[in-house]
């Protein structure tokens, strides 16, 4: 029964989230610890390992009541081998066996994948997808992430790049991304551009009380405070979010049209603007998309908010063990 | 050794094509009948059902020999099920447990897919993706087509209609689509699109060596006409090919980045355009794709032409049969 449960581990850039997770997906206990991406590798991997070390003493009577540790990390991870070719902004974690030095270290079976993989695991088994096999969840904030579950199980693709929707191109020409080529649809939805958006439209002079918010600082506009005015009815905002949500349901017909799911969960900050963003998402899609894909199909906001990613690390363990 | 062969059938609107396919893809036989869209059920299901018969008198000892029939046609088709859902263009034909009763009929076992997904199966085992798990085909001609191989196997889909590539939408509010939405990929690169480009500039009063192989005659313009001239060196031509070809890149950069596959394949008339297509098409998916999922990566045209289908077609038979 104890042996039911897993550590899942969400390892960004600025923070270590770690949580005990029940084989129902319920997490049991959870810690967090900050950490720095300016850390030398040796600093980082040494805060990494004792971290779970503590919580592990402190939440388990014994590390054989553990299944295993799952941990999702944002970059190029190749599941298979536990390998990290590349973590986002972490120059000193490239090209690191780090499940199997883990491994040693902790004496307990560790299993690593892109952490929005592994949040698309946690709202396939849990969250707003459960029970479906063909999901689709698309994070947004300052990018655009995504996740695939095929025919049940995470699909890496051929170079484990898989899920880019963010540069999918949604406009020939269209703005420039941070990837380096033009018209992405990260260049649309990113939190800069919905942001950039509003800035725009107050320097032309239009009213909003998303400036009221912010005590009349435009340096300090946020998607979620637009998403704040938006719920109290200001114009200015609603327009931006059916503007964002046009250009999200045009990429996500794309989706829809290739890969004919049966869900697309849309997570990440940006989410939490609930119908403001969800009613024009929807609308966009039945003006793109075909009508037959679309039929027992459903767009529908996260659920496991910041939990998913520890509880679909927690899922990857069980899936991983023979 | 003789039950490695089994009979593989593309059934058009317009022309049923058959073969004997032996288990290393080789064609052994075939035939062709031509069949009209507007004869009645019983009429077309008749003649379906004849031209397998004679065709398996002629060619083969005894049914005993073959392991199946395999049968793609254009449309929704539910293979689990054996069920046409719709027959493109074909009133008659939707709604039909068609695999059931060509069974009975033929006391064969028989298994039906969509024509596209079997020419992916087809080109993924023995043609320009042979030995590779993740491939796209994709078929160019009036309309634009796609399947799906993940990890190996046909991907269907939530309610099998995966593999939309043509109504991919890649620009907001750009031309309107047969399906009735606007800007998918199909605006731009199906044959009509194709042939109304160089009609424009013909009209705008360009010059084009197109104009005399089809004796002058405007509406005599075809994908293939503009292709032959472009291998000539014409400019005209040449440059539509290259905006063609920057099109299929841009949504096939889509592709690369959500799907990550090892192969793309291009299929249908339209791809016999040879390099004046290919060269821009890579030089797009440059532009557009992300440099990772591109390494070893590579876009390619169609191997085995027309029998793809019939090939794809003898292929699902080995793969469904226990």
């Amino acid at each position: 029964m104890r042996k039911e449960i897993s550590l899942g581990v969400d390892f960004g850039g600025t923070r270590i989230k770690i949580a005990l997770v029940d084989s129902k997906g319920r997490i049991l206990h959870r810690a967090a610890v900050a950490v720095r991406r300016s850390w030398p590798r040796k600093k980082l991997f040494g805060v990494l390992v004792q971290t779970i070390e503590n919580f592990l003493n402190t939440h388990t009577p014994s590390k054989k009541s553990l299944l295993g540790v799952g941990m999702g990390l944002p970059g190029l991870i190749d599941f298979k081998r536990g390998f990290v070719h590349r973590f986002i902004n972490v120059r000193g974690f490239r090209n690191l066996p780090l499940a199997s030095m883990l491994r040693r270290r902790l004496k307990l079976p560790v299993f690593i994948d892109n952490d929005v993989n592994l949040m698309t695991l946690g709202e396939a088994t849990y969250g707003a997808a459960r029970g479906f096999s063909q999901v689709v969840c698309m994070t947004l904030g300052t990018g655009v992430g995504g996740g695939l579950i095929l025919n049940g199980e995470l699909y890496r693709g051929s170079s484990l790049s898989a899920g880019e929707i963010g540069h999918v191109p949604v406009s020939r020409g269209g703005p420039l991304c941070a990837c380096g080529h033009r018209g992405c649809f990260e260049t649309y939805v990113g939190n800069r551009a919905i942001v950039e958006r509003a800035r725009q439209r107050i320097r032309a002079g239009e009213c909003t009380i998303a400036l009221d918010l912010v005590d009349g600082k435009v340096s300090r506009l946020t998607p979620e405070v637009l998403s704040r005015a938006a719920k109290r009815g200001d114009r200015l905002s609603l327009s931006i979010w059916k503007e964002v949500g046009e250009w999200i349901g045009i990429a996500l017909a794309g989706v829809v049209n290739v890969y004919n799911p049966d869900r697309i969960v849309i997570g990440g900050g940006v989410s939490e603007a609930g119908s403001v963003l969800f009613r024009p998402v929807r609308e966009s899609l039945r003006t793109h998309a075909l009508a037959w894909p679309l039929k027992n199909f459903e767009v529908v906001p996260a659920k496991l908010g910041n939990d998913a990613g520890v509880i679909g690390a927690s899922v990857l363990v069980r899936r991983s063990l023979p």
